[in-house]
C-alpha cells in the first residue's frame, strides 16, 4: 500500500487509451490528486483582467490562480491518467473517496449561448452571461448574497477511465466508463465502481464542485480547484455495464423545501417547465434572473417524480429553503 | 371553518369541469376524503377469486375489500369533486395535507404489456405479471420479504382540479392542473398549490400510495385505499403555470445507498440504463425479476444527476440499503 501524489503537471484534456500514464500504482494504493477548475484557470484570468465582478478580496484570491491558456484540445483539465497494474477489460475499478478539499474560492456561471437547461434555443429569454464568485474558506457553507448561504458538499465532477475505443474522446459527455457524471452524492465517504475497458484502467479525476444540485441546471456547480485523495481497488470480471456507487448521502439536508413541477412527454421539457416558475420564485426574492439560475444550479435538486404516467412524466425541482435561513 | 366528510359514494373516474360537485365548501374548510385504491377494488376481487398469492391472512384482508366493477369510463377512482366557493380561473387552490391514513393492506404490481419503465417494447425481457400484497398494519414500515422492510410515507398519488377545457379528460396523465402526479414528497405536513382553471376549482383526490420511490418505476407504488384530510384555501390571481408544493421531506431516510447510473441523450433511456443493473443487484440478493422490479418501484429514487453535459445526460437510481437492515 503506497501513497502517491499527482500534481497539476500531469493535466490532460481528452480521454484516450493511448495517453502515457502519469503514474503507475497497485491495487490498494492511495493517490492524492491536485486538480484544476473546469475553466482551466480561465475565470481566474478574467478576474485578473477585471472582467468578473465581486468583492475585491475574492477577486484577488481568484486572480492569484490565473495561468496561461493551455495549448492543445479544449476540455476539462484532468489529473492523470493513473495506470492500475493488472486492470483489464471486464474488471471494475473500485475508487474510494477518502478526502475532497476545495480551493479557497469557486465560481458558478451561466450564458445564454452555452450549456445549461435554459439554452439559447430553449427558453433563455433575456439571460445574460454571468459569473458568480464564491468564498469557500468557511468550509461548511458559502454565502451567495447576504442572508443566502449554500451548504458545501464537495465532490469531483469528473472521475473516469479510458474508453476502450482508440482515439481521443471529449471530456464533456459522461459515458459507460464514467467521466463528467456530475453526481453530487460522490462526496468523501463514497465508493465508485467504474467498468474497465483499457489495460491499466487509466483513471483520471478533475472538475471539483464545492456544491451542486441534482441536475446542475446552469451547466456549472460551484466550480473550483482542489485536492482529492482516493484509494483504488480491482474487482475481477465484474462486467459492469455502467458506473455504480455507494454513498452515505441521499441529497440535501434542508428541513423545508419549495418545489415546482413539470409534466410533459419529454423529461427534458418537463424539467424546463419546472425550472421556469422556480426561477420566478427566486426573482421574487430580489435575485436577478442570472443570480436565480446560478443559485439553482448550486443547490436545487431535480427528481423524476414519476416516469410511468404516459403521456406526461413528472420532474420536480426542489429548492432547499434553509439557504434563506428559513425552517 | 367547517369540517366535511366525503365517502366513496362520490367516486368519479374522469376529470371534467361539468361533473356535478359532490360537496361545496368555503376557503378555510377541511374535508376528510375516503379514497379507493387505483385498481378500484380489482386486486381485492382477484384476491377473493384466488388469482393473487400471498399469506392467507393478508389475502383475507384484501378479499374483504372486493366490490363489483364500476360501470362507465375506466380511470383512477377519485373522491370528489369539491366545489370551492369563489375559486376562479387564475387563482391558486392551496391544499394543506393534514393527515393521510392507509388501509390495512396494499399492493404493488408489474406487467410486461402495461405501464412501467420496462414495458414490452423497451426491455421487459422475461418479465411476468406479478402482484405483491403488503401488510400495512405496522404503520411505519411494511415487510416485503423476511429481512426486507420498506419505510412507509403515505401520500395521495392523485390531487388535482378540473381542466378548463370542457369534456372528459383521462386520469392517467398529470397536467398543469395537477392530477396523477405521483410525487412522493406530498406527505402529511406538505402544502400543494394548484392552478385553478374552472369555476369552483373542482378538486378531487385518490390513488393513495403507502410508499413509493421517485419515479414509480413499475407503474405502481404501494397502492392502497385510505383516508385523507385536507384544508383548503384560495390565493387570488396567483396565475401559476404548474403545481407547486412545500414539503418537510426531501426523500428517503436511509443512511447508506447503492446507486446505478445511466448516461444517454434521452433521459428516459438513461433511466432504463440505470434501472437494469439495479434490478440485477436485487436479483443477486435472491429476488425474482418481478420482486426486484416492484420493490424498486416502492423504494428506489430516480434523480437527474446532470441535465447539461450534452450529448449524454445522467440519471442515477438510488437503492436505500436500510431496507435490508444494513447501515
Amino acid at each position: 500500500m503506497t501513497h502517491h501524489h499527482l500534481g497539476p503537471e500531469s493535466i490532460h484534456t481528452v480521454w484516450d487509451r493511448d495517453l502515457p500514464p502519469a503514474l503507475s500504482i497497485r491495487p490498494g494504493d492511495t493517490v492524492t490528486f491536485e486538480t484544476l477548475d473546469a475553466s482551466d484557470g480561465g475565470v481566474a484570468r478574467r478576474a485578473a483582467q477585471g472582467e468578473v465582478s465581486g468583492p475585491p478580496e475574492l477577486l484577488a484570491l481568484a486572480a492569484a490562480d490565473a495561468h496561461g491558456p493551455r495549448s492543445g484540445p479544449r476540455g476539462h483539465p484532468l489529473t492523470g491518467p493513473v495506470f492500475v497494474e493488472g486492470a483489464e477489460a471486464g474488471d471494475a475499478l473500485r475508487v474510494e473517496l477518502l478526502e475532497v478539499r476545495t480551493a479557497a474560492w469557486g465560481w458558478t456561471g451561466c450564458r445564454p449561448d452555452g450549456i445549461g437547461l435554459l439554452d439559447a434555443a430553449l427558453g433563455a429569454e433575456g439571460l445574460k452571461p454571468y459569473t458568480h464568485l464564491w468564498d469557500l474558506r468557511a468550509g461548511d457553507h458559502a454565502e451567495f448574497l447576504p442572508g443566502i448561504r449554500v451548504p458545501l458538499a464537495p465532490f469531483p465532477g469528473v472521475m473516469g477511465v479510458a474508453p476502450g475505443e482508440p482515439g481521443p474522446h471529449p471530456t464533456a459527455p459522461p459515458r459507460s466508463v464514467g467521466g463528467n457524471m456530475d453526481i453530487r452524492q460522490l462526496v468523501a465517504g463514497s465508493t465508485l465502481w467504474l467498468p474497465v475497458e483499457a489495460a491499466g484502467a487509466l483513471f483520471s479525476v478533475g472538475d471539483l464542485h464545492a456544491a451542486q444540485g441534482d441536475g446542475e441546471l446552469s451547466g456549472t456547480g460551484i466550480e473550483c480547484a482542489g485536492q482529492v485523495t482516493l484509494r483504488f481497488g480491482l474487482e475481477r470480471g465484474a462486467n459492469l455495464s455502467t458506473p455504480e456507487f455507494a454513498t452515505p448521502t441521499h441529497g440535501g439536508t434542508s428541513t423545508r423545501w419549495h418545489a415546482t413541477t413539470g409534466h410533459h412527454p419529454d423529461l427534458m421539457e418537463a424539467a424546463r417547465l419546472a425550472l421556469r416558475p422556480l426561477l420566478r420564485r427566486l426573482e421574487a426574492r430580489g435575485l436577478t434572473l442570472e443570480q436565480a439560475y446560478v443559485l439553482s444550479s448550486a443547490c436545487v435538486d431535480l427528481k423524476i417524480s414519476q416516469i410511468v404516467d404516459a403521456p406526461n412524466y413528472t420532474v420536480s425541482a426542489f429548492l432547499p429553503l434553509d439557504v434563506f435561513g428559513e425552517e
